[in-house]
């Protein structure tokens, strides 16, 4: 892979703007927690396994500045932290799942001084990061199984390497595919509103060398049925315990119409996108966004300024019309429950 | 209604320019056909019976500018604007039956001279605009029945007054649901790639004071599953005999959602729309449009400029899917193939 999505370097974090590619590709420097917030809030990075990455290295930021204070102060500016990089999205139980984590290191160092448990969470964040790679590897070849000699593929949104540490989640499982000598190619919804599809994942497919075609999202139904389409793969945001997923608005639609054309739908998910907490995805919290980002393509207008919108930020798939869900454990096929809570027991394996 | 999608003024006929909308609201006049084969092409009028009608006013140019020379350069004339214009878009039916409507004339007129011929030509023409003006109220009317005293409906593309010499196809049912003093509530598809949903259907609900608002293409799923929807109304480019439907990409898997959450799908369109020449929907020439289209967002890349595109602009929905199609002669329910035929026989009747 020829893309970092998000690095350390000299105790900051270092961000790839996912919001200006495809036509910039600039890396920006964060030293601050608000910063990183309005980052993750303003899709500077986006993707769940990414923005849980994001978190832990800003727990680790927030401990660095404050390791020369107080054990007081210390301890409250990391809680402080956690709190508001909760607050930035909702849906994506990755974010929870790694400040969880990184909470937990405190507990477990809090007999030591600030700078050991500073170390002790970069430590940590590095170990996520490191592991979400090795995760992402294990699930693409994992998932590459699922596919044939030739293949020609949906997959929605972006859930490649700008969206985890590296390789990603979806796109992984089409790159390990590649790499073992099979033909892939890809058609990309665009993704609207803010065009995750034509503005990630065809950057990030030309430049791994996958054959990528751009359609728009109401173009899925016509594909499936005059094209030869192997399946639709795609990533998950939060996954409930019956196996429902919540990913990027469009993706429940996109399960529904490969359902009708006896086409599967492929989930590729690391564990931590598990919550088992919630039973159905009825009780997964949906981002509602601003009304601009229906209004305004790239920026410019194209309804009248004041017109009403709608812009949930994700949708769910009952888990009915999920063919199967891959995680670094296996591949999981409906009914989903008892092999979610067996993945989850023992986690993390790699 | 307070728009006029097209006109006749001064042996000129004037455009509303579609591509310019919701920014500009910009008329054009046009002398020459090719000028008015390149307005067809480059959409800046659309919508099945417009286009039928703008090629109806067309010809009766052609014999206009023509009506001074021989008999022979006269004719040959109309001929050779028949020809043009029946390239310029391949699906709408519409299209071919206004042509053949205006051959007609000069085949019946034949033994007269160029003027009386012209005057016969533009006659016709005035005819038909005035003929779809009344069907669309027809049409608004029997379609009105459908509705409930509250309703909420989805709308993909534009088939309003903009797609019309008057009032619309699918919008018409709706203004006159509103006209006899139901609530009606809608949810307009921004339709990419050109917009015309989001661009054209919200600005003409706007300025005839029905509640709108906008939604991206793949938020209906989620829309059908968690708002209380009515139905989902659209238009139609043709009609094959059984049933199927060929009208603006999406609405195919719209038909399919509403399907899947048992919410009716109707088809509003004229008879002039329905293709008895044609069995089903798969023998339907589908239009391919340029890349560029899909590639660009109001003339702003959104992706690589070289990104391969898959931009067909219609789609096919099988008959299956189809609750309803309602024309001027009334309401077809499935199997649609007596019933089209019984009302394609002693075509017009308004």
């Amino acid at each position: 892979m020829s893309i970092e999505t998000l690095k350390w370097v000299d105790n900051s974090l270092v961000l790839l703007d996912q919001t200006l590619l495809p036509n910039h590709v600039e890396y920006k420097t964060y030293h601050e927690i608000e910063d990183i917030a309005e980052a993750i809030e303003q899709l500077v990075v986006r993707g769940a396994p990414a923005i849980g990455l994001t978190a832990a290295y800003a727990i680790a930021i927030s401990a660095y500045k404050a390791k020369n204070q107080s054990s007081d102060f210390f301890l409250r500016s990391i809680t402080k932290a956690c709190d508001r990089l909760s607050q930035t999205r909702p849906t994506a139980v990755n974010l929870f799942w790694a400040i969880d984590k990184m909470q937990q290191i405190v507990t477990e160092c809090n007999h030591l001084d600030n700078t050991a448990i500073y170390e002790a969470l970069l430590n940590k964040a590095h170990e996520l990061f490191e592991q979400d790679r090795l995760i992402c590897r294990k699930m693409g070849s994992i998932g590459a199984d699922l596919l044939p000699e030739k293949s020609r593929v949906i997959t929605h949104c972006n859930a490649g390497a700008l969206a985890t540490a590296d390789y990603g989640t979806a796109l992984g499982m089409l790159y390990s595919a590649k790499d073992t000598g099979k033909s892939v190619t890809v058609y990309a919804c665009e993704t609207r509103p803010l065009l995750q599809g034509g503005r990630l994942t065809t950057w990030e497919l030309q430049k791994n060398g996958i054959d990528v075609t751009i359609i728009c999202d109401n173009m899925t139904a016509s594909l499936l049925r005059h094209e030869d389409i192997t399946c639709c793969v795609v990533g998950a945001d939060r996954i409930a315990a019956n196996g429902d997923v919540a990913n990027k608005i469009g993706t429940y639609g996109l399960a529904i119409l490969a359902k009708e054309h006896n086409v599967p739908f492929y989930i590729v998910a690391p564990i931590s996108t598990l919550d088992l907490s919630i039973e159905t995805g009825e009780h997964i919290p949906i981002e509602r966004r601003h009304e601009d980002e229906v209004r305004r393509v790239m920026n410019n207008l194209i309804t009248q300024k004041d017109v009403p919108v709608y812009n949930p930020s994700f949708d769910v798939t009952p888990y009915q019309y999920v063919s199967a869900i891959i995680s670094e454990k296996g591949i999981a096929r409906p009914p989903f429950s008892k092999t979610l809570r067996s993945w989850k027991m023992n986690e993390p394996l790699v």
